[in-house]
């Protein structure tokens, strides 16, 4: 990491630029193979980045703490007050393998720039001590791409996943979350809801990169997020004969490899057929998988989205009896496992009323990614805020931001935490 | 390892079973989970092997030695003349990912017995010691499984591959076979064609696992090999862009993974539209590989055989053009890669008479499968005996070899190398 000069340990940091911040960790967890970042959960890569913001908020006179489902929690609480209907915002430094640099980061370091803008107005004197305390947190395993679900720590801190079976989570090395979690200093035991947490947000508002084009076509630098499509995984994995690719004739196959092929395509084509649907297949693993050898079963593993919730449903049926059409067409058979589903969200509408008036030309842009804020949405008030990505493109190396935007997310950020906690409290309930 | 005590340190041991040595292995490098064998060249597993034939080879009074491409050669010279115009049986230790207990395993144990049976003929005093010394080889990568080549060691040994290019290739953990070897004991500066290792053989003869239906058929224990089809390995690269699964439309995707289902299709379609081919995609690797993400790239291996070359170069060509289609319809481009090459190999025409004079109720039989009996044939005669196998399964768990037909195999090869070692020098040239 290059520390810069403006970072020394300083109970009144100069304000840090979310580009100044995001260059110091330019170097930590890139994926020589396949280009960009690959910063799994827990991995030393994500660890660097964890002690990297835990650093920044010492620096800045907080007492970060990690709680027991590997969560950061870091506390700005100028008037003293006790830790309740606390504004927080925050997102992930975990990454997909191979991808960019602003999935995560950049809700973290925006943050720690709208602290810093925060603390400038409160150094300025500029009105009153907020009495709610603000939050910044830091979510594990957010991507899934580790342990295979998403969102782990949110749905961990509010017991939508329980304790036990995250911790049965396992890597494709075989380790599991509980393994992963000790290594890193947690006691496994202690995995799952965390009422004393989550008793403490009152609101959430988390900054992400979109990682779509809306922005690109609106011409603006920050939109308001409406609602998460929903969404879901499952692994579907056919199984067929494994044998020697060189001595057994095309005609005495069972090949799963070929129905999944066949199988790809079908999720494609029903996927285009329904009006807004997603239907991806990412990952795929022939087992044995070996070259010369016909694979004995092919795991492969599909993430359907759509913003109506019943046509999720359907579309995965449908794809379900397509792949055991195909599958029996085959010789082979083949069974779908639901991995994780999430239902969509839409975002708080008081919270989102209140964005928009903080942020009169900012659009307002539904998202296909799932969030953390998506997670939490089902207990509090959450929100989001999307900055610019010229690009388009998300959970790839060409990820990008341009400076200029990242500043214009971290001030409307700023703006949104300044009204929020100079409000009531906003805690459902 | 099962020590039996028949194996005690001796140098007149009892004669072994097959069944009895192969039961010694059968819990070494068992895969928990793709089930069977994974024993790749110079792992922990083959390793052991390894070690486990080179004490047999001991017990039984042999010096052996492993040379600078890593086969290990154990010679039986009662005659103690020189090591030249030699009688060489042997096979390898190493498996495909999850293979059977018998593919090179049967050829090695079946080399140690048929010995055994040699040298209870000399105690016996039955006719004069042979004037021929007799070699027993173990190839190493003879699968190609850990660095992608096959016959790794024989092609080495012959020249067939250079030195340094077989030190530069990687394994899937981007260990060089420079740097296994190496770690093996070996100077990789000395990779590379060994005439003088060449120059001892007169005659080598490969007993095998049937890997096809052929002895079935038959009713018989064993079959002579005619020849190995002509194959080869091709990786195809399909290149696309990478995003997000969630945010990107169906619409504006250039999904690699969605041509790469489709060449599958074609092709099987390819080769089962020309008689006697195979062609079989049993390798995927979709790059990065997350669930949630729209691969940026997907690398597939092609394994395509057929007894003309010409019909198999002009498959793959096919599949290239079908690939490059797809790839464009999909806005994705490919790119093909020849990894290996193996021409048709018919066995020598005299050594496959003296074969069938020794064996005369034994079938003779072509083989899909490559062997390194098929790369030393462009320099000496070479032969094959295989032993039924009655699931027809290889490269999978379920690859099998009943007790009797082993025997029935040891004693076949027996045989064989009694009537090679009594009859004059055999070698070419």
């Amino acid at each position: 990491m290059n520390r810069s000069q403006d970072t020394q340990h300083d109970q009144q940091p100069a304000r840090s630029s979310v580009a100044g911040l995001l260059g110091e960790i330019a170097g930590v967890g890139t994926d020589p193979v396949r280009g960009g970042y690959s910063r799994p959960v827990y991995s030393p890569a994500e660890a660097d980045l964890r002690e990297w913001f835990i650093e920044h908020a010492r620096r800045r006179g907080l007492d970060p703490q990690v709680d027991r489902n590997g969560i950061i929690w870091a506390w700005w609480n100028p008037s003293g007050g006790p830790l309740r209907d606390a504004v927080v915002t925050g997102s992930h430094l975990d990454s997909v393998p191979g991808g960019g640099a602003f999935d995560g980061p950049l809700g973290v370091a925006s943050a720690l720039a709208a602290l810093d803008l925060l603390e400038v107005d409160r150094l300025r004197g500029n009105g009153s001590a907020p009495s709610r305390p603000l939050g910044l947190a830091v979510f594990p395993e957010e991507e899934g791409s580790r342990f295979g679900i998403a969102c782990l720590g949110s749905r961990l801190l509010t017991g939508t996943l329980d304790g036990a079976r995250a911790g049965a989570l396992r890597d494709a090395d075989g380790v599991s979350f509980a393994e992963a979690s000790a290594r890193h200093g947690l006691d496994p035991g202690r995995l799952g809801r965390d009422q004393e947490a989550l008793s403490r947000i009152g609101v959430f508002v988390e900054l992400h990169v979109e990682q779509g084009r809306g922005l690109i076509d609106l011409g603006a630098p920050v939109a308001i997020g409406s609602s998460i499509l929903g969404h879901g995984r499952w692994r579907l994995s056919i199984t067929g004969e494994g044998n020697h690719a060189g001595t057994t004739l095309m005609a005495g196959r069972r090949d799963p490899m070929v129905a999944a092929g066949a199988v790809i395509g079908a999720v494609r084509d029903l996927a285009r057929a329904r009006a807004d649907a997603r239907a991806t297949v990412g990952r795929l693993v022939p087992v044995p998988g070996g070259t010369n050898v016909i694979a004995s079963r092919v795991d492969l593993w599909l993430d359907v989205r759509h913003p109506d919730d019943v046509v999720t449903a359907e579309l995965v049926a449908a794809i379900t009896v397509r792949a055991e059409e195909i599958s029996a067409l085959e010789g082979c058979s083949s069974s779908m496992v639901e991995e994780s589903l999430s239902a969509t969200v839409d975002f708080d509408a008081d919270l989102r009323r209140r964005l928009a008036a903080t942020l009169p030309d900012a659009p307002v842009l539904a998202t296909g990614a799932g969030h953390d804020a998506g997670v939490l949405a089902a207990h509090l008030p959450t929100g989001m805020v999307f900055v610019r990505n010229p690009t388009g493109v998300s959970h790839a190396p060409g990820e990008h931001v341009e400076n200029d935007d990242a500043e214009a997310g971290a001030g409307a950020l700023a703006a949104v935490l300044r009204d929020l906690l100079a409000a009531g409290p906003t805690r459902l309930g």
